[in-house]
């Protein structure tokens, strides 16, 4: 039998994890609890709902990237087609961008398989040293450090490791990242402080949650960062311009 | 100048609509203040984050559609980019499913132009009249009635009429699309009653937000949606054996 | 029963409408005598298929385009994933740039309706006024004219009309484009000759294919300029630089 | 600079890779010679355009694949965006279903690289087992052998090495893959024959071009394909029952 345990229908109701949605779900739960529902078949606990919360807040957006230029580079060629827009925008969270988060909550799943809660910070070191050398011996790119522009440090990193200890989630993964972290900047002798995606990776890890599940959210967050953007094209349009900025930067294109 | 109002970024700091996102935002938004705060510029008021909240909730899911279908059977092709199998799933919404708000959304605001807040019942009747009209004259398709599954009764509507009235927003629009759907049972002779597309419509163009927004925030809730059948799909699949299942339902095709 | 007629599958062979996949199809139909077998079941004349060939050559590529950077900024994102960024790229073909073949070609297929073959240019004319003034009362836009850079002429135009009149196809639709060209450009006292999208349709629509043909053929060609770009994007990077120059332009954002 | 060497525009004319495309390129090169030029800045021989012709006829399409369902299931949500329907289509080609075709091809490249031209059987059956050998060390999979359906044998596979055979490109890439095949077929002690995907991948490591080119192809290709397949949905429909019947097959769905 082809069936899904998410839910099915009827001509009188809709049924969700074993819910009605119509009576049981829809004004009851939130988005939060409702991600939790669809995905996990359980609610989530308060700290659980103040962590994903500040995911998706964080994945949401930050002005000017590849993947809301990409948004509103579509908009602008189909609007009446807001979803291939997004779609768009979305299609780049990959091995490079946001998709990251995915791998670096797997290195740190992996990394810290044979660390006890209460490993020494000489442990959580060592464990730090091994992944680096892993990865490297099977050139397999570390993720979760390093930003092009945030050189000195990403801003996003010191208020999600806050957020993670105060609601009980800084454990021996967030404590590799930040390990990995300081391992490389002095193995490397340049500043490679952990970026955004390290940070959540390492909430991810630390709350037990597949890795999957962490790029799934910032697809569900970057969905909300490209509508503002596609909100802002239709009303303020940009992306015509950057385009001819781009064109403009080879004199060989010559526009009226 | 090439630029967004949504947000920049210096070496050390992001700043979105004015506030900075690593000291102001992260950790003090949810996720329902971050789409207002980057779409609006401004925080929804507790009513506003309710119906939004049950907007998203009711967009996500409800088991096996054509949307979640695509995004199955592009997972299986594509397991290592889930961005695509998101994607996928958010491409069908458009003129016949989801995307549908936004038209709903015009056409009640539309046809509720001329109605004063206080407009009486037979006034509500007749801009129903009206607005049918003018949609048959101009071959255009009239948005929110009748579900091909829910033929006695969208079950997701009285919930969300509940909502909207308990927050205030039970106003002409609201009213307007309950007369479309009165109005068109009576002339055509079967029963046509609101669908959750008409009831998601009458709710977001009684709170004054952009249509726009409300085909946005059907994709940010179905972004979760999907999310959960693609953790589904690869604990649990099904993709392989539905599209087994299709192939198999014309004889011709003969499998081993 | 849920079939195409398309094609279908045994263990030992694969039909395609009727013929044998392995044994009568490749080898011996080249790329634009499958589109034809596919998609309308029959073979393509020697002049259809080189029209096809032109109307595929002239999508694919011209540089810059919002197509080809959606598609970049998408590929430096998720490098391992190809069809995302040949999608995305895609994605923009809508009613503005692209999609429009459709429009386009259906608005001469409804102008000409009333024409017969050997047509007067007088009739003509009559008939471009006709299809221009329905299409201002009803607020749509006119399609194929006009152009933000080929200002004074879009130099394809010529190339595809030439081909047209070789292979026989020069006939009342191509003329209704031509005219509707001239008389907007008198009635708006500004240069508005055709573009590339109107001589395509001129041309789909001269040889009895369904708009919708049209514009999937466009989609076609489209990805393999796409893939140009990707290619080139992966030994000679520029979208990163491109992002940057976008972000440069406002001076608020500031990196390293 | 930010730059392409494919193309730049002026008012006047667009240069595609040195040529004037209205006067040099439209109407005298086909598709096929248009995909090299664009991508790899020269026209293909008689031989290698043979061959790329096959490749895309063989990607194009073969009845009802998830690909084709995907791209169908979204029509039907948003048939005013075909542009949606093929990404959709598009977006499932990865590392289970067509984007293979890049891992078999470098796979191939990698495995063959210390034979000679005049490898003996007894070398390449060698590079076999080495190949295979790594593959399973580095639990990499082995790619281009075994069909689902085809369990006896891919009906494609003869026509392509016969193909590559007469142009000259049954060399020790084809060679090492049909090895690969034979040496797992022994070890595993069941039939495990190349599929197209290997044919394609053969035939693409002969003839020197870049295996993501390969994967670009089969893109090119199968958008032709989802073409036909929306052009149908379109005129003959057959989504929405697919949809019910994958509903019906759990009886907890109950429909009217």
């Amino acid at each position: 039998m082809v069936k899904t345990e998410i839910g099915y229908t009827t001509t009188d109701t809709i049924m969700v994890r074993g819910l009605n949605l119509a009576t049981e779900i829809i004004g009851k739960f939130d988005f939060v609890d409702m991600i939790f529902f669809t995905t996990l078949s359980r609610l989530p606990s308060p700290q659980e709902k103040t962590m994903v919360n500040a995911l998706l807040v964080t994945t949401a957006d930050h002005g000017i990237t590849p993947s809301s230029l990409a948004a509103r580079l579509t908009y602008i060629g189909a609007p009446e087609a807001l979803q291939g827009a997004v779609a768009a925008g979305l299609l780049g969270a990959g091995s490079v961008f946001l998709g990251t988060m995915q791998n670096a909550a797997e290195m740190l799943i992996e990394g810290a398989r044979e660390l006890s809660a209460d490993a020494t910070d000489e442990q959580i070191r060592e464990a730090a040293r091994a992944t680096i050398r892993q990865h490297k011996e099977q050139r397999r790119a570390i993720y979760g450090v390093g930003h092009p522009i945030h050189v000195d440090g990403d801003p996003r990193v010191p208020t999600l490791r806050e957020l993670s200890r105060a609601n009980g989630y800084y454990n021996v993964h967030w404590r590799l990242m930040d390990a990995i972290g300081e391992v490389l900047t002095k193995e490397q002798g340049k500043n490679l402080p952990l970026n955004a995606v390290g940070a959540i990776a390492a909430a991810v890890a630390a709350m037990g949650l597949d890795p999957l599940i962490a790029r799934g959210l910032s697809l569900v967050g970057r969905s909300a960062g490209l509508l503002a953007h596609v909100m802002e094209e239709k009303s303020a349009p940009m992306a015509r311009e950057a385009w001819q900025l781009v064109l403009k930067d080879d004199p060989r294109n010559v526009l009226p």
